[in-house]
C-alpha cells in the first residue's frame, strides 16, 4: 500500500503518510465521539443501510465504523477532507459530532468541509455491474483495476466487462453505464476528451474497443508499476517514511486528544481539585 | 477517586492502581474487538436493555461500553475478574470475544473467569428503591451512601431511606427489603451477625433503628476518611501513584496488543512481505 501511494506519485516530504492503526489517539477520540453520537444517527448512514441489508449477525465494526472516521478526521483538527461523493454523508457526521463536541465542552473543532473531485473520474463504476461504484472492497476481484495487477489480469477484466447489446461505443451515462465507464477509465488515462475518444472509436464494436481501452490502461500504469516495484523492494525505506509520518501525525493529534480529554475531565488537574467534604 | 481507593486500604504496592483513560491500548484492542462483534449481541444484555429502554436517542457509548469492558479485561489476558452478580453476562461477553478471537486468529487469550463475592453484601440495595442495587450512577443522591459524605449527609440518607409499614426490625430480603438492606448495611459496618443485629434491635422501631445504623455507618467511615483525606492532602503522591500504575499497566497490555496487531494484519511484518506481480 505504501509502495503503491509512493508508487503514484505520493511525496512524503508534503503528505505525513502513515499507518491509522499506528497512531492510538484515532481510537481513544473514537471512543470520546462514541459516547456524544446516538444510534439513531449511524442507523440512518446510507453506506451503513447497504452493506447491512443483507446481513443477520452485523458486525459492530461496520455500525461504527463511521465515528472512527470521524476521529480520523477530528483528531487533526482537519478543515478541508477530500472524499467521493459517496462519502458525503460520512463528513456530516464528523461535523455533527465537532458541532455537539463544541457546544457541550467549548470550542474546539473546527467545521470540516467537504472537498469533492468534481470530474466524471470521481465515481468509476464496477466492471462486472455499472450501478456500483468500482471498489477494492467488493467480492469480484473481476470488478475492478488494481494499481498492481498484471497486464494479462487488466485485459482479461476489461474484456470481461459488463456492457449491453450495442455494438457501437458511444457515451451515454444514463442509458449505456457499461460503455460509457470504459470510455471514462480511457479519457482518464490517456488525457483524451470523451469526444475525442468516440470519434476515435466510430468503427469499433466494443468487443475491439476494450482491447483499447486495456492497452490504454497497461500503457498508463508501466511506469508507475516499474515505481512501485522500485520502493517495493527498499522495505526499509518503506517503513522509514511510515515511521516519520507516525511521529508527524502523533505530534499534531495528540496535544488535540490532551486537550479534548481535558474538557471531557479524563485529564486531572491538580491545581483544579475539588475539596471533598469529610467529617473532622 | 485515587485518595478513596488508598484511603479504604488498596495497597499501590501490591495493585497497579491507574486511570483508564490514560492507557490508550483499551480503546484500541476495543476497536479490535468491536469487528469480531456483532449488533445483536450486544443488543440483548440485559444491563444495555434495562438503562436504554427509556431513552429515544441512545447513546452508542451506552451500546458498547461492555466491548471496552471486554478489552479492559482482555487487554491484560485477565484470567479472573472479581465483579457483582448483576455484571456476569458482560463477563460473559468477554468469554464469548476471547472465543471467537482465538478461533479465528490463533489461541491468544485465556477465557476470563468471573469471581463474585458470595455475601448478602454483594449487591447492596437502594435506599429510595431497594429493588434496585445501590449505585453510583442513580441521578438521587439520597439513594447511596458514598465514602466521602459526611455524618450529616449519611444520617440524612438513612434517615429518610425507603422501608415499609411494619415498625418492627426484622430480615426478610423478600418481603421486607427495605429494612433488610438496612440491616445488612449495619452488619457490613459493624462485623456483626444478622441474627446478633435483629436480637439488639428487638425493641426498637425502625425509626429509632435507622440512627443506629447510621451511627455505625458514621463510626466505620471515620478512620477511612482519615485517611481519604490525608491522601488527598498530598496530590503528587497520588499522580504519583498513578503514574507508576499506567507505567506497569502498558508494560503488560502493550506487547498484549502488539500480538493482536500482529494476528489482525495490522502490524507489517516486512519479513514476511507477500511479492506483488507486476508487469516487467
Amino acid at each position: 500500500m505504501t509502495a503503491t501511494l509512493l508508487g503514484c506519485g505520493i511525496n512524503p516530504d508534503k503528505v505525513t503518510l502513515f499507518q491509522q492503526s499506528t497512531v492510538p489517539e484515532h481510537t481513544q477520540l473514537c471512543w470520546c465521539l462514541s459516547c456524544i453520537c446516538t444510534m439513531p444517527r449511524l442507523a440512518h448512514l446510507p453506506q451503513y443501510k447497504e452493506k447491512s441489508k443483507d446481513l443477520k449477525d452485523i458486525p459492530l465494526g461496520l455500525f461504527i465504523y463511521p465515528v472512527l472516521q470521524a476521529a480520523d478526521i477530528l483528531a487533526y483538527k482537519a478543515t478541508h477532507v477530500p472524499v467521493g461523493e459517496d462519502q458525503v454523508q460520512q463528513i456530516q457526521l464528523a461535523q455533527d459530532l465537532a458541532r455537539m463536541f463544541n457546544s457541550r465542552f467549548g470550542n474546539t473543532f473546527p467545521e470540516p468541509h467537504t472537498l469533492i473531485t468534481g470530474t466524471e473520474f470521481a465515481r468509476l463504476r464496477s466492471l462486472r455491474d455499472p450501478q456500483k461504484k468500482m471498489s477494492k472492497s467488493d467480492p469480484d476481484p473481476k470488478s475492478r483495476i488494481c494499481m498492481t495487477d498484471n497486464p494479462d489480469e487488466i485485459v482479461r477484466n476489461i474484456k470481461k466487462a459488463v456492457t449491453d447489446f450495442t455494438s457501437e461505443v458511444t457515451y451515454d451515462l444514463e442509458k449505456r453505464p457499461g460503455v460509457s465507464n470504459l470510455i471514462s477509465i480511457h479519457s482518464f488515462v490517456t488525457n483524451k476528451s470523451i469526444e475525442e475518444i468516440c470519434l476515435e472509436a466510430e468503427n469499433m464494436n466494443t468487443g475491439k474497443y476494450k482491447l483499447m481501452v486495456a492497452e490504454a490502461v497497461v500503457s498508463y500504469l508501466k511506469p508507475i508499476q516499474d515505481q512501485i516495484q522500485q520502493y517495493y523492494s527498499d522495505p526499509g525505506y518503506l517503513m522509514q517514511v511510515l515511521q516519520d509520518g507516525k511521529v508527524k501525525a502523533r505530534n499534531i493529534c495528540s496535544s488535540n486528544l490532551e486537550e479534548v480529554e481535558y474538557k471531557l475531565g479524563l485529564r486531572i488537574n491538580i491545581k483544579e481539585k475539588k475539596q471533598i467534604k469529610v467529617q473532622t
